[in-house]
Parts: structure tokens; sequence; C-alpha cells
């Protein structure tokens, strides 16, 4: 059960993502973060731009990430995305970024989000979208 | 006269702007070109933001850069930016990045602009805000 | 022959790519043009990692990018990337980036090289590495 | 005592640094960071540089961010940071994002880090280089 609330995605390290150090910039492991979750979102059936339509945004309120192992240029990744917790206002992310030659586990995260208005007022999704926080509830975990 | 059509702008090179070549990574000349006209039009006693609560944006439709020597992690560079064409819907800035210690010219470069609405719709900028077109017109070189 | 020389690669937008106009920021096709370039290399059975690993590099020298129609948000892409020309120490890749669902052109533009040593000297490929040469000419449209 | 420990540098919010929410998308505070604690070793009368000429690098381990309100295009931003631990392989930084003209604390974070050589291996920067470990060390707070 546990396993199927995870979402996949793909990336592969660009030049452009890399530093002097020859590994990944720390801060592009969070870009990758939002490819896992918009990735999350359209493998619900929904799209973020979709959000965007219905008068909601979702800001980053909180980031967290965790590296164990670089990644390097050209390296193929997954990105495993799941709601870790969705309530109130709130809804949190995590993710792992998975090398895909080996499943070695380069780094592990979490995004904290308000739903918001789109002029970036919080809103109640349970009140405003019922339906749609439903659908997102049952993937928590 | 020429002399004074140049605008000075001011950045250090940061570590993420750097490849796993050793040196910036390439497209970041662009993002130096627009500091460079944002302050440009500062110094004019403008502002980009101002552009756009008028009504009014101003989306590059063409980006040239030439790269001479490489900037460095850490290095000052001076971004001179000029207003190289002023005409109808089209605004052209050029640019140069300039190694701040030795004075060494590191990359040129220019950027075509339109003036556009709100909804990307090109506008003439001389029959809407005639004041402020003769005013960037007096720097055109 | 001249359609066969063009090599697709794949991006879907990421938020991080656009800005407060609503659309893709210029700048990021110049690293959708590296991906492209990247990418025909793998698709010639080399990789650009393994040019770094024999002691060479392909830094850029010109980028030249024109905007036609703007990218947004969760757009898919296809970077259609070309040979344009190699000779001597040089090497010009051709692009276009084209909106997936409609085959719309939305950019197209070119980048400039030159092979390199490490440490940035430049190296004439055909001479250090004539296979390597040869099988990049016969691409040359 | 406290109030010396927090070094200051300045920014000014990039049109790049932008997304379609029309504020700053919030992987960039990672990169303002990385200017802090560049510009605080700078101030301490080192430079980052000059650890990787000694053979030392100072990649990030774990980063996080709290974000309270957004930044935005032309904002100019002071990024305040600490040493807030030295100990071991370790060094962690600590970070606030001021909005300068009204004094309004837009984000905090902290990065850290371990010392390694330059192939990436952990080292006691306190045996290697007792004096640089030494004057760290004091300005922890």
């Amino acid at each position: 059960m546990a396993e199927e609330t995870w979402f996949d995605s793909y990336v592969r390290v660009r030049y452009q993502e890399t530093d002097q150090m020859g590994v990944v910039y720390h801060a592009n492991y969070l870009v990758w973060f939002e490819v896992g979750r918009t990735e999350l979102i359209r493998q619900l059936g929904f799209s973020y731009q979709r959000f965007e339509g219905l008068g909601f945004m979702l800001p980053v309120t909180e980031a967290h990430a965790s590296y164990k192992k670089a990644a390097r240029y050209d390296d193929e990744l997954i990105i495993r995305t799941k709601i870790a917790r969705l309530e109130g206002v709130r809804l949190v992310f995590a993710y792992e970024i998975i090398r895909q030659n080996d499943g070695e586990l380069l780094a592990s995260g979490e995004t904290h989000h308000i739903w918001t208005s789109l002029s970036l007022k919080p809103v109640r999704l349970e009140r405003q979208q019922p339906e749609l926080y439903a659908m997102l509830k049952q993937y928590e975990s």
C-alpha cells in the first residue's frame, strides 16, 4: 500500500545543473522536487496548471533537502514523490532522488505548501474544492 | 558623447553560475544582460517594474552573445549596457561584460525586444507613451 | 536526406523556467539547446561526457536565439538539433524548439563551439581524433 | 556580541529569479544563501576560492529554507549570514533574508556542510588547517 503512494518521474542531469565542484549544484534538487510534484499531480489526472485555472496556487512555505551522494552530468535520475500530509490549508510532499543505473539514493527532501488564492491569500481546499481534496487525501501516506 | 551612452552595473559571479568546466555557464550571460538593462532603465530614472505597471512588457525577441574569455567564480564584473536602437515597436540593447580587475572584455551581445501589452500584443511606444519614448530615444547610440 | 540530419529530444517546461511575464524566461532556451546537442551526440553513439574523458571540451563561443512564440509552463517541447558546420577547431549546432501539441515553431537558434583541451586551449579535432571527426562530419548539413 | 556574528551581503532580485506566480521562485533563496556564505568568508579575510586552492571543498549536505513573505522582482534584499556551528568535519551556516526598504524578514534557513578534499572525501579541518579552524570557530554563534 505504502509502496503505491510514491509516484515516479524522470530527469537527466543537464550540464547547466553542474557547478565547478563537478557535481550538481544543490539548489537544483529543489527544481527536481517541483518536477516530481507536477508529475504526481498529472498522474492523478489533474494538473498544476489547472489548479491555477481554478484560482488556486500552491506556494512553498518550507523546503528541506538532505544530500547523500552527488548527482553528476548526464546521470539519469528517478524522482519519487508522495503526498506526505494534507490538512487544512497545508500540503506536504516528500521526495527521493534515485540514480537510475544503480538504484542509489542520492537525496531526499520535503516541501511544505499552502493553498492560496491567486493573490496569495490562504484558502481551505476542503471547503472550496471538496472533491479535489478528497481525491488527494486518499493518496496521503 | 558615445562614452556617456553606456551604463554600468556590477555583479560578482556566483558559485551557482559555474559549471563543471570550471567557468561560468554560457546562458548566465543573458541573465547579466537582463541585470544590465534593468539598471540602465533605473539610471534613467525609470524602472522596468513601472513599465509593467503602465501596462507594457518588453519581451526578448532575439538574443546574441559572443564569448571571448571565461568568467570564473567570484570574479567581479562590469556589465556595460546601451540602447543601440529604438524605433516603432522595437528596442535593441547592446552589452559588454568586462572583468573588473584587469578590464578584460569577456563577452559582448545584444538583445532585441518588442514593446507589448500585458497580454503580449505589440504596441507602439511612441504613440502610447510619447514622453517615455522621447526620453529613451535621446540615449540611443 | 536533410530531414535525417535533425535529431530530436524532448523536454517539458518546468515552473522554475517561467518568469513573472507568465512565459518561459528567454535564457532557458539556451539550456534546452544544450539538452539538444547532448542528445544529438548520444544518438550518434557517443557522449559529451566521453569527450571530456578523452581530454576535449566544447565551450560555446557564440549563442543566438530567435524567439517567435512563448513557451509556457508544462508545455511539451521538441528540441530539434543538427550539426550545421564542422571545420578546423569549430563546430556549429542549429536548433529549433517546437511545441509538441500543435507543431508550432517557438524559437530557433545556433551555438558556435570550439574544440579545446581540458585547459581550454583550442585543438584541431580532425588531427587528434580523425575518426570522431569523420563520423561527425557526415552529419553536417 | 551576538550582533557582531551576523554578516550582511546584498542582492537585488533579478527578473530571471521570478516565476509565473509573480514572485521569486523558491529555489533561488538557496542561491542567495550561497552568496551570503561566500561574502561571510570574504569578510573574514578569506575566500571560498582559496579553500579550493588549499585543497578543500565545502559541499552542502543539508539545506533548509522557511518562506514567510514573497520577494519580488527588483526588491533589494539583505542576506544575513552567520556560522551557527563548526565542529569536526561539519559547518552549519544560518541565514535570514530581509527586505531592505522595510526591514521585513522574508525567509530564513540553514545549510549544513562538510569539509572535503577535492575528491569529495571528508576531512577534519581542525587537524589540517588548525589556524583557519580557530579563526572560524571564534565567529560561531
